[in-house]
């Protein structure tokens, strides 16, 4: 860890009144507020006043790198030059049915590039890495940095939750902004987002920034604001970073819930599975290899990471960090061996015509109910709910038909999650006009 | 003390993030607010976010006023019924030598209104009536409520500290402002001030909201948007309010320091004195006995004023009120008995011309630097130094001619003070434009 410094004439009322007052702050100001409040010898309520005016005066393109630099800094940096390969990550901003990490970090692997997958959990009504990582019996998410490091090794990737050396500036702010109304601000999330990921050691970063009804930013302008902040901000610490806007308009691949995406990355995997998910793991795969060396071009990457899981490659890298990892990898050829619900109920549609829409929010606000998300913080999560999409929006549905199946373990539960999806579901005589699955590109 | 009500479904996240979104908060909400952090059941860190929201999203009307009311009602409001007189205090935003208040208190009272007056110490480079009342020896500015109320009843007026019954809302979220950057806001002032002020039951107030070099509202707009804030605000509350903006680009009267200033308040009582000074506190005390009900008009309170102290009926209620307070009259007839400074230095002009401006805030500074005023919250208060001037903005003066004269106890001090006070000093071969004592009046 560096050492923290904290000037002796930093005072934390003069660093908020500026920020109050609309003033850029100088790198060494944000570092000594940052610093300080890590140490502890600033108080959350002197941070809190200061967050909030971030939120509502912003901060410059300077005051963002200063900021992620500082919490990045706060805590352990990995070192994995030894690595002979580039090591390239990619992180999602959140959403519903998004289990592309599961595929792209052994596909990137599986192709040279080393992948250092650190993940969060479920927040609000988005799934979480962990979560369907921990689907499957024994994987351990918790592995030691040395033993992290290890599989990475063998593997070429591994994937673990955030660890106490890691970034600790960041878990303190974010614990102090979830209470303090103080989360909502692009500012503060590309500071936490790229802190995380850049203290994984990486070369490079593809971004996969979510928009439409199931994303945090709702809208693409939000998006991609976001967007340019992060890969602008990770460019003036030296690393390449590329975002996607991609759509969150409605749930990702036809599974929502942990074991049942689980299952739908295997499907992937094995060349199967929805298509708007298997184009979305090419596509994000094709800028991590382009990204990562292994090929010219994105198009190639794309190529490549095709013949990889037609070959059975990724598949089999797949398999190993599994079993590096201490999960069961018979869950691979066996499905069943996953946790299972209970009881199943169909979501019929009311009338017939065309799924124009899903409140993807909803939907994965339902998956939360059912026990597949946390209401609180302290909640455990049933592996073994969700939901499985019969239809997608712009498919025909007949009145009567199955719009999703629910897999539930609680009566109760299952209606209140029932009458979410029903809500959330729009059927109309005409098809609807189709969204693009990338909206765009930023960076590169 | 009213009951607290914090309702069941409060949820502090809730006001702070609609406050930061610019949603006006309903009065239940404010309340919940203000009750649940004087009852210590939300934590100061969600209290700085929602304050610095505030300072930068300012507030409506209507939620000033439920502000003012919920940190009003949050402790004890005195029922003064039963005088038969009516209840009238003046309030000023804090000046350099402005000692009105030990003025108008007594002439008031001599005139038949109740004057009821809690007030403050000195902040920053002001200075604070009771700092001024406690160079009289002995003065008792703690009275208990029974006390106040029996010395009110005795003569008619009373000055005493805030005690910990009165608003005790604003005393634990002033000490949260004041190391949290969220001091400078008018909305968060007015509820301020006057939660305090109508917790003294009175009928009417009367505002003198300083404008110029040494306020803290150094524009007049900013000074006007204040007054015309806590004018509403009281009318909201069922008071009559009246502001007056008046001008502090120069101290106030001639002396500046705690028992100088005892020193020309006697002076004004006996019809001596500065013509501002005098000119200030028959303005004052016209508009407190107008409101106060016992002259018609402020014309003629100003009158009324004017014949109670050339008849020494004032100067007579102010002994009597040192008196009833623990205080030694006798310095009244003899001034040697208040604390004396043991040098005094002369500030001379450097040439020959018109004195154009004092920087005022800097000589309330060099009033502090003294050991006139406070540095920091617990430091004593020497209240024998001070300044007394000479000269005041407009007045011919020669090179080499004192300007003003420094009573001090402390070499190293007085030259600091000195070089301050010379820097604060402007003389030019052309007089100045003259500026209004009375700037405006708002209300009624």
């Amino acid at each position: 860890m560096s050492p923290r410094i904290v000037p002796p004439t930093f005072r934390a009322i003069d660093v908020i009144r500026k920020k109050r007052d609309g003033v850029e702050l100088s790198r060494v100001e944000i570092e000594g507020l940052v610093n300080a409040y890590t140490e502890g010898s600033i108080p959350d309520y002197q941070v809190s006043a200061w967050l909030m005016a971030v939120v509502l005066k912003g901060m410059t393109r300077p005051e963002t790198a200063a900021l992620t630099d500082a919490m990045l800094h706060s805590g352990d940096v990995l070192d994995l030059s030894s690595l002979p390969c580039r090591k390239v990550d990619k992180h999602s901003t959140g959403g519903v049915g998004d289990k592309t990490s599961l595929v792209l970090a052994p596909l990137a692997a599986a192709a040279g590039v080393a992948v250092p997958m650190i993940s969060g959990r479920g927040l609000g009504h988005t799934g979480g890495t962990l979560d369907k990582l921990e689907a499957i019996p024994g994987f351990n998410v918790n592995l030691p940095v040395a033993e992290f490091r290890r599989v990475l090794e063998i593997c070429g990737c591994a994937m673990i939750g955030q660890t106490t050396e890691i970034a600790p500036a960041d878990r303190k702010l974010y614990a102090l902004r979830d209470v303090t109304g103080t989360v909502e601000s692009p500012y503060l999330i590309c500071a936490s987002i790229m802190s995380k990921k850049l203290a994984e050691g990486i070369d490079a970063l593809v971004l996969d920034v979510k928009t439409g009804s199931g994303a945090f930013m709702k809208s693409e302008k939000d998006a991609a604001f976001l967007a340019e902040l992060m890969v602008e901000t990770g460019e003036r610490m030296g690393k390449q970073v590329v975002a996607l806007i991609t759509d969150m308009d409605q749930p990702l691949g036809n599974m929502i819930g942990n074991a049942l995406e689980v299952v739908e990355v295997v499907e992937i995997l094995r060349g199967r599975g929805p298509e708007d998910l298997r184009e979305l793991c090419l596509e994000l795969a094709g800028w991590m290899l382009s990204l990562g060396g292994v090929s010219k071009t994105v198009a190639e990457g794309k190529q490549e990471s095709a013949q990889l899981i037609s070959s059975g490659k990724a598949l089999e890298r797949f398999r190993q960090m599994v079993e590096l990892q201490g999960g069961d990898a018979r869950v691979i050829d066996d499905v069943k061996r996953l946790p299972q619900a209970q009881h199943t109920v169909q979501v019929p549609s009311t009338k017939t015509g065309y799924l124009t829409s899903m409140q993807c929010e909803q939907i994965g606000t339902a998956c939360v109910i059912l026990g597949g998300g946390r209401e609180r913080k302290e909640d455990a999560v049933d592996p073994a709910v969700g939901i499985a999409l019969n239809k997608k929006v712009g498919d025909r549905v007949a009145a009567g038909e199955a719009i999703a199946m629910i897999y539930y373990n609680g009566e109760a539960r299952a209606e209140r999650a029932r009458q979410l999806i029903e809500a959330s579901c729009v059927v109309a005589d005409a098809p609807p006009a189709k969204r693009p699955l990338i909206h765009r590109v930023i960076g590169e």
